[in-house]
């Protein structure tokens, strides 16, 4: 029997376009949301000791598709203290036919990354103002970057506004970002975010929320994406009930790990209220009616993303 | 960044004995019984075209161990008609200090075929009868092979009487068996095989039951596993409330897609009947009392098994 191929994460990034992922991530929003990928709940590993961290299970089957796809995703945040990335991964490539694994992707979490930031960028294409100059970012992680870039293409903007707790990483993100060309400001705080950006974008893994109600100007449009279990929170629950539009690329998902969980729990808004952005993509829902709207996008991360990038590297490794 | 390590299956076959591979299991079942292992409930993904299979995600983390694991089996039955075996499979070893990968064992689902035959064998011994002398078997796939060897090693026998359905299986059920010194007889229907074995072990893929109550001896045990989804089933429900004891690897995962759960759901007995497998072969728990009792093992296959057998195989590698 042979072994298993090892897809590495320079070949991966040498065979990928960031228009074939936006590409691949947007139909996978739009089938998810038409309910052509049959992905069960993720699974979700707490560990606390050696160290504390999280490993999240995608995995699912575009229906019809010849292959299948499981994806793992780490994030320990002590990893920092090792000046390692607190993100790591795989994602594994199954046949539909015979149910064999077919191909290792060892991204390292690349995939996962980048699957994100283009989910992220999307729903802020799907919600944004007309007129957007600047995107307002808060944390300043590798999603923080990620999403600041991505969106910044979509949005054809190069000017980003950061409020970080951390004043060492702020510089460093600035550092970084500027480096590549943006221009980036700082909000003293993340009233002063809002005050001056009317597209923001969350990244943080914070524990409550960040974002309040009466702080966001009308005509805004927040993408929240850094909330992915059910103990951590970056919008105040209040701001769902102000909300014109609420889009999540998954219902179940978003009510049980993600932001939107904490109006639904708190009884603010019901869960039917929220539409799906797959469908808002798809020109099947309408997102934001008027130019005094708050809306806001809920991401959890789908498998649908995972197997449509991994699914889109074996096709492209196997020259089809 | 290095590329993930690879490790095929003729290395890992290589690095483990059968003595290793008991001792794993047995300490993996106490572990789980003693509820040291963290292992969330399996994933399960259905898939049915352009194949009809499934595939299960097993993973957790044995509290304090420096890795973890996530385990991926797949069973599509008519891999036969290809000529493929119908599991196949893989192992993931990742750091529980970081969250990375640490190693893909690519084992073709080997490892998960015999650390479910090491459980099944385990658990035969553990409600076994002072005296067995032959192991009825009941199906003639693979497991209906590695149960019979491993159980007839643990219980010191070499005589097995299988019932199958299809006369071509069975046929070459046989020849194989018989080929590596087993002694095998037919039995022509499973009322037939229950009337002459005091210790079954079930292994077929059944929709129905296939042991009725009233066809079970007095004094006779049986291992039940090859129920692993609601939609399965081998043994009469109304045998549960017969049994003076009931085993279970684990009595969530029994509960929701073991035979078990038959008798649970149709109120024929209270699930807190069963008990832990892992705590009777801890000295814990007693099992069978009496000589003339009617014993069940339930078992669906645990986390912990392919935590303790991946592991295993990872430290051998690294030589610790």
């Amino acid at each position: 029997m042979n072994t298993l191929p090892i897809i590495t994460l320079d070949e991966i990034k040498a065979c990928l376009s960031e228009d074939d992922i936006l590409s691949a991530v947007k139909e996978a929003l739009i089938s998810h949301g038409r309910g052509e990928v049959n992905s069960p709940p993720p699974g979700i590993l707490q560990l606390d000791n050696p160290a504390v961290g999280e490993c999240h299970i995608k995995y699912g089957h575009q229906k019809g598709a010849d292959t299948f796809v499981v994806k793992i995703a780490s994030g320990f945040r002590d990893n920092r203290n090792l000046g390692l990335s607190p993100n790591s991964g795989m994602m594994l490539v199954l046949s539909a036919q015979t149910g064999a694994p077919v191909c290792v992707l060892d991204d390292k979490g690349w995939l996962t990354d980048i699957r994100t930031a283009a989910a992220g960028a999307l729903a802020a294409q799907a919600g944004a103002p007309d007129q957007v100059t600047t995107v307002g970012i808060i944390g300043t992680g590798e999603q923080a970057r990620l999403q600041a870039q991505w969106a910044c293409r979509l949005l054809g903007v190069k000017s980003v506004v950061v409020y970080g707790r951390n004043p060492q990483q702020v510089t460093k993100y600035i550092n970084d970002m500027t480096g590549q060309g943006y221009e980036v400001r700082i909000a003293p705080d993340v009233q002063g975010l809002l005050a001056q950006c009317n597209l923001i974008i969350t990244t943080t893994p914070s524990s409550k929320a960040l974002v309040m109600k009466d702080e966001v100007q009308p005509g805004t449009h927040i993408v929240a994406m850094g909330t992915d279990n059910p103990g951590k929170q970056e919008l105040d629950p209040a701001l769902f009930e102000k909300a014109a539009v609420i889009m999540v690329d998954d219902l179940a998902q978003c009510v049980h790990h993600g932001d939107l969980g904490h109006a639904v729990r708190g009884g603010l808004i019901p869960e039917d209220q929220a539409i799906s952005l797959g469908l808002v993509l798809a020109g099947k829902k309408p997102a934001r009616q008027n130019a005094r709207d708050i809306t806001i996008a809920d991401l959890t991360g789908i498998a649908a993303q995972d197997i449509a990038v991994a699914s889109l590297v074996w096709k492209r490794k196997r020259g089809v």
